[in-house]
C-alpha cells in the first residue's frame, strides 16, 4: 500500500510511473468506500485520479496553487494533502467537506461549489502573484459541464490579458451534470477528434495558448504534458480527455446517474434504500409533461440540473422540442424565457435556490422590468433544503422579493404548490416565482384556490383573535403547532395566516388585525434580514402591535443539523411560545 | 428630403441605394440635433445608421423581430419607426427614452439596458415562435463590446442549438465603452484582417455558422449581405465592420469621450458646460492613484466604465499593471478581486450600483462565503443617481447588504467615505463595499473616523431625546433638516444618528434608544423593502417603541425628476415631521 505512505505532495514525488498507478487504484478504494456509505460527487472524482497525481507530482501545492472548479472533483487532492482518513477510516468522514475549504488546509483557496468560477478565481492569485512579485505556477481545473457558464466564459476571456504564468487545465469528459448542451462542445468533440490539432479552437479564437492531452487517465501522459506548461510565461489551456466514472463499470455506464450518487452497495452499485415514495421532483415533472402535451406552447427550461424537477433522460426525450437544457448557463436561461414569454410561449425555468442567486439581473432586466409572464421554479429554498456551505437555500427571499413587478409564491402544501403553478402558467400578466415545498409532501383536504391574480391577498386559515400568526410556505406547519400550542396553553385560538404572497402586503388583512390583536408573530423558511417578516414590522412600525420574526440569522452555514439551526434561531413553537408570552 | 416620407419601415423600401445614402445622411442630422441639446449615446448611434436602414429594408418588422443589445444603438431604428419627431423636433424630444421600449413601438421587444443580453433574449423569441408554429426572422443586434459579458457568451454558445432561423448581427467598431479587453478582441481583429476566412473563429468555435460584412458602413454591401441570410433556417453570425461615431469628426477622432456624451456645440464639438467643480470620479482616482504609487499590492479594477472613477486613458496608463480594466465581465471582475484578495492584493472593483446587480453570485459565493479583504465601490447609488429604468441605484441595498459577511458601508460625506475606503483597503478581514456619495461632495468639518472595524457601531451626531433620526448615507443630509425641523417646532431637540453600517445593527445603541425616546425615524437612500429601515423595525418590533421608516416605494421608476420621486415617497423634511406628530 502506497497510500499510506503519502501524507503530504512531497511524498508523491518519490514513487515512479508503475507506483503512481497503483496508488491511482488505491485511491479509487478510498473513494469507493466514503461515497458508497456516505454518498457524494461520484464520476467526478473517479475520472479525475489520475490527474490529480499528476498534478501533484509535477506542481510543488502549495506554493504552486491548485483552483478547483464547483470542487466536486478535488476529493483525490484531499487523499493526497493530509486528509487520506477521511476516505479510509469511517470514523473521519465527518473532518471534511465535499469541496475544496481553506480551512481545513493550506492546499485549498476556496470555499467552491458553484460552477464556472474557478478561471476567474485563479486569475486573481495570478494577479496579485504579480503585484507581488512573487513566482509559482497558477492552476485553474474546470470541467468541461462548468465551460458554457457566464462566470467561466468571462475568465477564459480575459486570462489571455494576464500575460503570465497561468495554466488552465479543461477536464473534458464529454458531459455535465447530464448530457452537455452549448455549441462550444462541437468544437470540444472536434478538438478530440483532431488530437487539439483542429484550426478552429474556442481557447485559441479566446487569445490563449492550447495544448491537447488524449488520454486524462494515463499518468504518464500527463505528468509529460504539465512538465511541459510547467513554469510557462503565459497562459495556457491544457485540454485533457478523461473518463467520468473511471474505475466502476456501473459510474462508467450510466454517467448522470452517477455524478453525484447516494450511498450504495459496492459490489453492485445498487443504492441502500428505495424510493422513499412521493417527491415534488416527480410530481412536477409529470404535471409539466401533462400539461405540456395539452398545449404546445409550454416549454419547460433547466440548467443542467433537468432531474431537479424529475425529467431524466427518458422525460427529456418524451417531452422533444418542449424540454430545454441549456447547460450550465442560468443567466441565458431567464433572458430566454423572458423572450419566450413576451412572444406568447408558456416558459418554466427551474432550478436550486443556490443557483438561482446567479441570475439577480437577468430577473430584475430581463425579466421583470418587462413584466413577462414566465414562471420561475425555486427548489430546494429552504433550511430544509442543501446543507453545504455553497449550497444553501435559505437566502432566495431577500435577493428575489425585493425586485419589483415579480410575484413570489410560497406554497404551504401540494395541492396549493400545483395550484399556484397552473395559474402562474396560465396568466399572462406577472413575472411569477414559486418555491417548491421542501419539507415532504404535505397534502391538505381544503380545496386549494384556482386564481392568484388579486395579488398580496392573504388568507386567513384560522380566525381567532389576540395573536395572530403569519406562517410562510414551508415554516406554516410550524404555525400550525405554534396556532395548536397557544390555544391549549392559553384557552384562545390565535389567528393562523397564510400569506401566499412573498412579495408583497396584504394592507386591508393587516389594517383589520389591529381590532382585535396585539401581537404579531411571523414565520418565514429562511434568512430574516431583507425578508417577509421585516415588512410586517415595517408595516405595524407606527402602530401598537407588538411584531416578533422568527426565521434564520443572516449567516452562511455549513453542514448543519436542521434541527440544531431551527433551536439555535428559535423557531420551535415552545421556544416561540414562551418568548410571545 | 426623404426622412420625411418614412413613416414606417415600408417607406423605406421605396428608395434605391442613392436615396438610401441621402436618407443616412439626413437621419444624422437628426441625431446631431437630439444629441447636441440633449446629450445621449453618441457614438454606438452614429456608427450603426447604415445597418439599420438597411436591416429596415431587408427584413419586415415588426413581423421579422429586431432585438438591441443595451439597445443604445437604436435611435436611427426609433427615427425609422415612426419617432422620427423625438430627433428632429425639439418639442418631441421628451417622447421616447434613450432605449427600445415596447411602450413606445411595436417594432420594440424589450426595455433593455444593460449589456449582453440580446442573444439570451432573442433566443426566446426564436423558441417561442416555433414553438407556436410561427414564421419570421429573429435578428440579434450585439456590440463587440458586449460579448465578453457572461451573459452574451451563454446566449451565443446555446443559439446553435436552436437549429432554425436566427440572425446574430456582431456590431464590431474594435471599441467597448472604452477599449475592448479579452482575448476574443484578437479574434475579431484576425477575422477583420481576413476579411472573415481566419480558420480559427469564435463563432464557429461554438457551433455556428459565419459571414463577415468588411464594410458595416456600406448600405449597398450590408443589403445585399442581410439579404443572403434572410429567412435562413439555422442560426447565423453577420460580423460587420463599422466605423464607431461615424460622420462626425470629433466623434470619429476620440470614440471614447463620445460613447456617451453630454450636450455640446455641434459646430465644434465641445461640451456646452464646463466642469462643475469637485466630483467622486476624479477624487476617488486621484486617491486611488496616491495610494497605488505607495502600495504596489493596490489594484483598481474597473468593468468597462473605467471613468466611472475618473480613470481616463492617461491615468489608466499612469497606474500601469496596478490598474485592470475587465470589459463587460462585471462577474469575473469581482471574483478575480476576491482572488486578489486572497492572495493578499489589495483590489478595489468600482462599478455602478446597476451594474453590480449582475454579480449578486459572485459577491456571495466568490467573495463573502471565502471572506476576501476585497473593495467594492458603488457608483450611483441613489435616487440621485442614473434615472432610466434600466439603470437605477435604489436596489443595491436590499441586493448586496442581505448577504452574509459583506460589511457594506454608506458615508455621509466626502471625508468620511475616504476615511471608509481608506479603512477597507488597509484591513484584512472582510469583505467591504462601499456606497460612494451621490448628493454632491459636501465636506464636514468633524475629523472622520479612521477605523471601522468595530463592526455595525452606529454614530450619535447629535443627542438628544423623544426623537431618533437613524438617517443612511446621502439621506443623512435630509436627517440633519429633519432634525433642524423639529428642534424647531417642538423646543426638544432630536438625536441624530449615522448608522455608517448597512449591514448590521448596533443593537447596544438601539436598546439605549428606548430608555428616553418613543420614536424613531430610518431614513434610507434606496427602496424601502429588503433595505436598512425595516431591520430596524423588526429589531424594536416586540417593543413600545415607534418606528417609522422612509426610503423609496419597490418599483422600477423612469426619466423621473428627484424631487417628484421624494415627494411621492414623503421624503421631505415637512412631509416626515406631520407624519411622526
Amino acid at each position: 500500500m502506497y497510500i499510506e505512505k503519502i501524507n503530504s505532495p512531497a511524498d508523491i514525488k518519490k514513487l515512479n510511473i508503475e507506483q503512481l498507478t497503483v496508488l491511482a487504484s488505491e485511491i479509487r478504494k478510498g473513494l469507493l468506500n466514503r461515497l458508497s456509505k456516505r454518498g457524494g460527487h461520484f464520476g467526478p472524482n473517479f475520472g479525475f485520479v489520475e490527474a490529480t497525481i499528476a498534478l501533484h507530482y509535477v506542481f510543488d501545492s502549495p506554493k504552486d496553487k491548485f483552483v478547483f472548479d464547483v470542487s466536486h472533483q478535488c476529493y483525490t487532492h484531499k487523499i493526497l494533502t493530509g486528509r487520506r482518513d477521511a476516505f479510509f477510516d469511517d470514523e473521519h468522514f465527518g473532518d471534511i467537506s465535499g469541496y475544496t475549504n481553506p480551512e481545513e488546509s493550506e492546499h485549498d483557496f476556496f470555499n467552491v461549489g458553484h460552477t464556472s468560477t474557478s478561471v476567474s478565481l485563479a486569475s486573481g492569485l495570478v494577479k496579485a502573484r504579480d503585484l507581488k512579485g512573487e513566482t509559482g505556477n497558477i492552476v485553474a481545473i474546470i470541467g468541461d459541464g462548468s465551460l458554457s457558464g457566464g462566470e467561466a466564459l468571462e475568465g477564459i476571456d480575459f486570462a489571455a490579458e494576464l500575460g503570465t504564468n497561468f495554466i488552465i487545465i479543461v477536464n473534458d469528459n464529454d458531459m455535465s451534470i447530464a448530457e452537455n448542451h452549448g455549441g462550444l462542445y462541437k468544437n470540444l468533440k472536434a478538438l478530440r477528434d483532431s488530437s487539439g490539432k483542429c484550426e478552429c479552437n474556442l481557447f485559441k479564437a479566446m487569445g490563449l495558448d492550447y495544448t491537447y492531452v488524449p488520454d486524462g487517465n494515463d499518468i504518464a501522459g500527463l505528468i509529460a504534458a504539465f512538465k511541459k506548461v510547467k513554469d510557462t510565461d503565459h497562459p495556457i489551456v491544457v485540454h485533457i480527455s478523461t473518463l467520468k466514472g473511471k474505475g466502476f463499470e456501473p459510474a462508467e455506464a450510466n454517467k448522470e446517474d452517477w455524478h453525484w450518487h447516494m450511498p450504495f452497495d459496492p459490489a453492485t452499485g445498487k443504492v441502500l434504500w428505495g424510493d422513499s415514495g412521493e417527491n415534488y421532483s416527480d410530481m412536477t415533472c409529470g404535471y409539466l409533461m401533462k400539461k405540456m402535451k395539452a398545449d404546445k406552447s409550454v416549454v419547460t427550461i433547466t440548467a443542467a440540473v433537468p432531474t431537479n424537477i424529475g425529467f431524466t433522460e427518458d422525460k427529456r426525450k418524451e417531452a422533444g422540442k418542449q424540454f430545454v437544457d441549456v447547460g450550465i448557463a442560468e443567466e441565458h436561461a431567464i433572458a430566454m424565457a423572458s423572450g419566450i414569454a413576451k412572444a406568447g410561449g408558456k416558459p418554466v425555468f427551474a432550478t436550486h435556490s443556490s443557483f438561482i442567486q446567479r441570475t439577480y439581473d437577468q430577473i430584475s432586466q430581463d425579466l421583470c422590468i418587462n413584466s413577462n409572464p414566465a414562471t420561475l421554479l425555486v427548489n430546494t429554498a429552504s433550511v430544509y433544503g442543501m446543507h453545504d456551505i455553497t449550497h444553501l437555500g435559505i437566502f432566495d427571499i431577500p435577493m428575489m422579493s425585493n425586485i419589483p413587478n415579480l410575484v413570489y409564491l410560497a406554497p404551504t402544501n401540494c395541492e396549493e404548490y400545483f395550484a399556484m403553478l397552473d395559474w402562474s402558467i396560465e396568466q399572462d400578466r406577472y413575472p411569477v416565482a414559486i418555491r417548491i415545498p421542501c419539507n415532504g409532501v404535505i397534502h391538505s383536504d381544503e380545496p386549494a384556490d384556482t386564481d392568484y391574480s388579486e395579488l398580496n391577498k392573504y388568507k386567513i386559515t384560522q380566525q381567532g383573535e389576540k395573536i395572530a400568526v403569519i406562517a410562510l410556505g414551508d415554516f406554516y406547519q410550524i404555525g400550525e403547532e405554534l396556532s395548536k400550542l397557544i390555544s391549549e396553553k392559553t384557552g384562545t385560538a390565535p389567528t393562523l395566516i397564510n400569506p401566499r404572497y412573498i412579495t408583497g402586503l396584504d394592507t386591508e388583512l393587516l389594517e383589520q388585525l389591529k381590532e382585535k390583536h396585539s401581537v404579531i408573530v411571523t414565520l418565514e423558511d429562511g434568512i430574516l434580514d431583507g425578508g417577509f417578516g421585516e415588512k410586517i414590522a415595517r408595516y405595524y412600525g407606527p402602530s401598537d402591535m407588538k411584531v416578533y420574526c422568527y426565521g434564520l440569522k443572516k449567516e452562511f452555514i455549513d453542514r448543519y443539523s436542521v434541527d440544531d439551526i431551527l433551536k439555535a434561531n428559535h423557531i420551535t413553537p415552545a421556544q416561540i411560545y414562551k418568548e410571545i408570552m
